[in-house]
């Protein structure tokens, strides 16, 4: 595995394998990985002649109040993850070479971005879609692969991928859970045992509302009702949103006719953690 | 020379061509083609092995009080122009395969934007931003080429292509002129007689303010104020800016110092032209 430090080494790395006619694979990441981030690892060196994954801590998709400064970072065990699964080259760019000064461009994918996390962190997925864009311009992955943990985010990147006719293929791959539940995340290093637990409500709310819809419950009042007061019972937790909504356009549904995706994120002490799934009607 | 109507027939050709190590030069129009636009095609058809020009009048860069219906359109005779030029293809995409029902991606240039055309054509620019990455990812150029004439567009371009990593060469070519000195437009077809010669006060101003800065003239204010008095003393003009900027970052000018970007929009009757000269203090 060879690791790169610059945009113009990467590009050039890239530029050579795409005139070779080689597939590149791309995992963009934000490292401290996990078991999540090494199942996209996993399935997209499955895929292509070449893996690329990226390690970025973007600012850009970070609000002023939110914990960009704080966010954990691991690089050396990081590194020997991606060698451990395969990846051929791991770009990891620097802040100032990725925004030199003058830059002011942003990509902004507007409806699938207006409700559920975009609705308190408004400029973050303008951060996300241009930050993947220009990741993408860079590496010229024949396809990627994104977590549905960030559900939002993959409907977002599918979206501006359609949008922008860009031709990579965006594969999405099923969130990867501890043994008692809990979505795997970066930020769940930051919970303590009693907020761990607590933690355990979103996972929990999930397998509350698939047994409600299999009872025939359709309104989504009642259960979003059902399920907000079934977090905020457990301690130090306090939701942002909690939401059943379509899965392409995330936009609120009042009844579920055919699915419907339930988001939820939630603030367990200082953590804000998010989580979903969706709920089919057989 | 091949007719392509359709993006999915277009991305094919050229990903086809990028595969034989081709180089694509590219030049966006949206058509009625004049001697300007036939410059850019021939400096581009010297530049590399393939040349892909597109018409497209693309309505997400009109406002809503915009010259959209009332633009000039040619496509038999354009096509015979691209011809007589050595374009190997013309791309020319219908509007609902450009902007499908659910397209909702734009792409958002900032400070360069904020002035000049920008100022009272706030949506022009991330229309024009938006739909030359659009044709950037369905054409795969090596290098495009845009007119000086429009300037501000031109810096957008160079501007969106450098903060989004993006492969591609933006070439500027000079403008084109009547032997007279008005700028060739495709909107010159809507003058009248009289409005033709009051048009001339356009590239006259330029004569007139490099004459002046030629005998010592630094402060931008009274510039300014005689080219805006010289303008409005021909029957029909109404000056929608006369403005003197930084070449790159377009932001107004108190003095020149080392160069500036003399630039003019005003409308003509109905008819809104600009044009634009760098002063270059030697």
């Amino acid at each position: 595995m060879q690791l790169i430090e610059t945009i113009n080494e990467m590009s050039q790395v890239a530029t050579a394998a795409v005139r070779r006619n080689k597939t590149i694979a791309f995992v963009p990441t934000m490292g401290f990985l996990h078991q999540g981030h090494l199942s996209l690892m996993a399935h997209a060196r499955g895929l292509a002649d070449i893996l690329v994954a990226s390690i970025f801590v973007n600012p850009t998709q970070f609000g002023p109040n939110e914990d960009l400064d704080r966010y954990p970072r691991a690089l050396e065990s990081d590194s020997q993850k991606c060698r451990d699964q395969g990846v051929d080259y791991l770009f990891f760019p620097q802040s100032q070479e990725m925004y030199p000064d003058g830059w002011q461009t942003t990509v902004n994918v507007s409806r699938v971005t207006a409700n559920l996390c975009g609705k308190n962190r408004p400029v973050h997925f303008t951060g996300v879609a241009t930050v993947v864009l220009k990741l993408f311009n860079i590496i010229k992955p024949t396809l990627t692969v994104f977590g549905e943990k960030d559900y939002q985010q993959l409907v977002t990147i599918r979206r501006m991928v359609k949008d922008l006719n860009l031709e990579v293929d965006v594969v999405g791959q099923p969130t990867v859970r501890e043994p008692d539940g809990l979505a795997m995340s970066s930020r769940n290093v930051h919970l303590s045992t009693e907020e761990r637990r607590s933690a355990l409500s979103l996972s929990a709310s999930l397998a509350r509302a698939r047994d409600m819809v299999a009872a025939g419950a359709r309104a989504t009042a009642p259960i979003i009702a059902d399920l907000t007061s079934f977090i905020t019972n457990h301690p130090h937790t306090n939701p942002d949103y909690v939401s059943l909504v379509d899965p392409e356009t995330l936009e609120d549904l009042n009844v579920i006719e055919t699915g419907a995706l339930l988001a939820l994120a939630v603030k367990v002490g200082q953590t804000r953690l998010i989580d979903n799934c969706i709920l089919s009607v057989s």
